[in-house]
């Protein structure tokens, strides 16, 4: 930090940002806040014999029910548009929170059916749970989302290709960057591509804070002024390195009063820094589609034999 | 926190309370401290192999034989009346330690008879054990509760209806809200319904403390500063957002020296905040009532078939 | 804490002792630290395949190797006498370290022979394993112990008959009290008895410090300030209530360099309370056996037929 | 720590340096720097199912695309060399980035083929492995390695000899020592020998940061901050212990961005430590080889019959 608050690079040693790479003018890096409006689904995809616990199916519910007008308001103070990852099935739930998302003029993206995982999902199936969620945020939204965050953040090899074939300009999943990138679907030249707007374990409010008996978590449940310490140093040191800022909450999660708090004061501190750019993904996704970047290609390994 | 040391919504902007609610006059929050008197039950119900190892059952004591004392005497110390929920088993094994509680002026409210779980329980053994609970606590103490609280806070979908059927005033078991609500026992107009009283696992002191090995908890024991920062952030979020603090403590955990010591302190700070009321939750249960809600209607979800 | 450093009951508020426990005069509360040396012992009991892994076997020989050396300096600085529960194969394994802490004045106690948990035991073997310990205390150390730790704290209701009848003063085992007390070592009438030194798990450094993947600990490793704060904060507070604070190290695990050092801070603490007692556990329980208390009766749990 | 900044032990005690060993005129300890590049290996091996999660292999992919050359630019902002263990496979997937480590002057050293646990393996697999990553390095960086780190620091008894005898001069895999020492690789009279560089669960960045569901971790990541107190409070224990700090870090793990300028501060840290050599794995071994110290046998232990 310098003497006037600002991020700084140690020794004034600015990092090269990846090659054809570059921020608007007068940007530095970004930041953009997105929630995955989870509710029940995330629970009953994974763990189906949960719809018998009242228990479970309620904790997942402070989501939709206390938590989505809690972040709308604050979102609100602060003046910023967020991106909400919706599953199909919640959108048909929970109609009205849906609605007030979109309402509120957030960006409403795809985050499968169910909140399935498509790991050992075959093709077939994979397509249709994406056409379902897209129906239901077509039908309860009327809404065409440009993004796709997978459940879980699990793919498969054949994830990105049947993502780019439904016309979605971005996905949100993959941790191997710092910076928004053109992926390739495949290995084979000419193929088509999406951008990625890169995400982290790190960067996601599940693992410090969620439990579920049983389900999910250890019982190690962290203090906000933790996560926001932790949240805060990652987002300077990202200031600093010029690269995207991509923090995933949940409502059921990061919703409740102290945690939406300190995210209020996380989003303070982007708002703070110099240069750096609050935006939804839609937004980032589409700068970056402008830059007619070489993409990535990530070769499916070959196990040697020995 | 505004300058007097009063948490403050941000930019002065206050919630709105759910339809209906509202606190008593120059009530804006409130909070209960509740016990739940566990004992050797917590164990025996789950894994009833422990009944051999003298040193699970010697670790469970500590609460009737050591940490009840302690907890009587802080309260009465901060002149405030607490709720206790005990299973029907534990106050006929220590009837000395329930009967003291009772006597010091607190509330006695249910806790299971063995602390079982009545997940997959058909529905005449959870009314056996409810009964069986009720039984022990009028032959012990001579107390009719109005209070049910479940183990584990496990339930399933007609735990509601039989809790409403046996004249409970209000379960203390969701996490789905952060103020009292009146909850329709099931979807059929005309239900019966109870007063809700919310928790959740970020106000119960058996995750950063609690540690059996091969039992329960990673063996991560938080320091008691570490939780008394944490649930004093909730506290202050949660009297901003005019909500209800429900902190649920077992004695065998925060019964000993320093985390009853940092317990004293959160209690000190609820005392400390204008408008916050400190109070049993049948007391918070009985203003609920009197508000004639609209009920909250929890249907089971149906999973869609792909 | 008053002004003065010292920690204070809160409003003078001093709580009784239990009924015929008192300190000695000008004594107020007491403090033990205590050393289990497990060494290789503590693995190769619970995981016997470990005895194929060289990386493990190494990490366990840290305490004799290094250890060891360090924690008796340590000691001898701070000008204090310690208890080391020693298994009698790490004696036989490792006679110049066992005899270094003997000849530093400490004293020795026993923890099994290769650290065996006697759940599940019969009781032919469980002396057996007894008394093949006591036999290499004497040989290796010409130490005679008058105290008893069981390995894990694993007891079975038998344990503390055979211990009783192997001539042992006391035992450190229980967590069910903060004050030394009496242990009746069955329910009937005129049984022998044992004076107890109950102990903790927040009061172990096995926990917060230790980790061999697949083996112990989930990878969280706590920094040795953190579990200083904790451990003074229930030093702190057990001195107000003047019970007796009991610690449990391990050399391989509380020998490595910083943590060493902030045990040295944690004992320097304790020696600035006035009125703290730092003494070995045979002094404590040769104390308490002077006091002729009631025996502390634990039965065995009945588990109630529905 | 004194009041110039500079780590002292408690009342000037300087601890003995085990026998033989010394460290160069004027220095007093040292450090080394080290990362383990396993990139996609670590997975593949472990888990080789993980093949066919694009989410998995990119994850382990943010290392040499994104995180190598992050830390190839603060080590040369600090001046310093540090050592590299490179598995084979990962040099022939990624040359260039194993090249920019080469070419930056930083040591080159083995860590497997595929990273594989040696638990288990045949004598056979085991050298055939060996030989196989020392062709990788040598096919690609045309670098001989001196040293070895096995993968997960899994050892046989026979793991030693075998890396003696393909002519290494050092191993950093075992955890009974603060100092560099001289390991017999056999317990027979006249056993081949290498110079030992020990290493600590609690100096690897692996446990405080990596996460990946179903694989390792438990989602606790913790604060750079926390992990940077905690390495620093060893560190300056072992400046007054006169040892030598091996931290071991993995470019996937601790390059992204707020771990790697906590990384950098630790560094700067080292750097300020009056009399500590901040040195290559290699340099030091080089140096301990010089002072002929007697060697440590390690044997293998023998389980008694009871």
């Amino acid at each position: 930090m310098t003497r006037s608050g600002q991020p700084a690079s140690p020794q004034g040693d600015e990092p090269p940002p990846p090659p054809g790479f570059r921020w608007p003018d007068g940007i530095r890096a970004a930041a953009t806040f997105t929630f995955d409006v989870d509710a029940e689904a995330a629970m009953l995809s994974d763990h189906p014999r949960t719809v018998d616990h009242l228990d479970v199916v309620a904790h997942q519910r402070y989501g939709p029910r206390t938590a989505v007008p809690r972040i709308l308001r604050l979102l609100d103070r602060r003046g910023i548009r967020a991106t909400f990852f919706i599953p199909g099935w919640v959108a048909e739930q929970w109609p009205a929170a849906a609605r007030s998302i979109r309402d509120a003029g957030h960006e409403i993206a795809h985050h499968g059916y169910l909140h399935e995982s498509v790991r050992g999902m075959d093709e077939a199936t994979e397509e249709q749970v994406l056409v379902r969620g897209l129906e239901a945020l077509d039908t309860v939204l009327g809404v065409r989302p440009t993004g796709y965050r997978a459940p879980n953040w699990d793919l498969n090899w054949r994830t990105p290709a049947i993502v780019a074939r439904h016309g979605f300009r971005y996905a949100s999943n993959l941790m191997d960057a710092d910076h928004p990138y053109r992926l390739a679907v495949g290995p084979e030249p000419g193929a088509a591509s999406l951008i990625e707007l890169p995400v982290h374990w790190a960067l996601d409010d599940w693992e410090p804070y969620n439990y579920l008996p049983g389900l999910t978590g250890t019982g190690v449940i962290l203090s906000p002024s933790v996560v926001l310490e932790r949240w805060t140093l990652e987002l300077e040191a990202l200031a600093v390195e010029g690269g995207l800022f991509n923090l995933t909450n949940h409502p059921f999660v990061s919703g409740r009063a102290s945690r939406a708090a300190v995210l209020e004061q996380l989003i303070e501190r982007a708002q703070a820094i110099h240069g750096l750019w609050v935006a939804t993904c839609d937004e980032i996704a589409a700068w970056t589609e402008g830059l007619d970047l070489a993409p990535v290609v990530h070769e499916r390994p070959s196990l040697p034999a020995l």
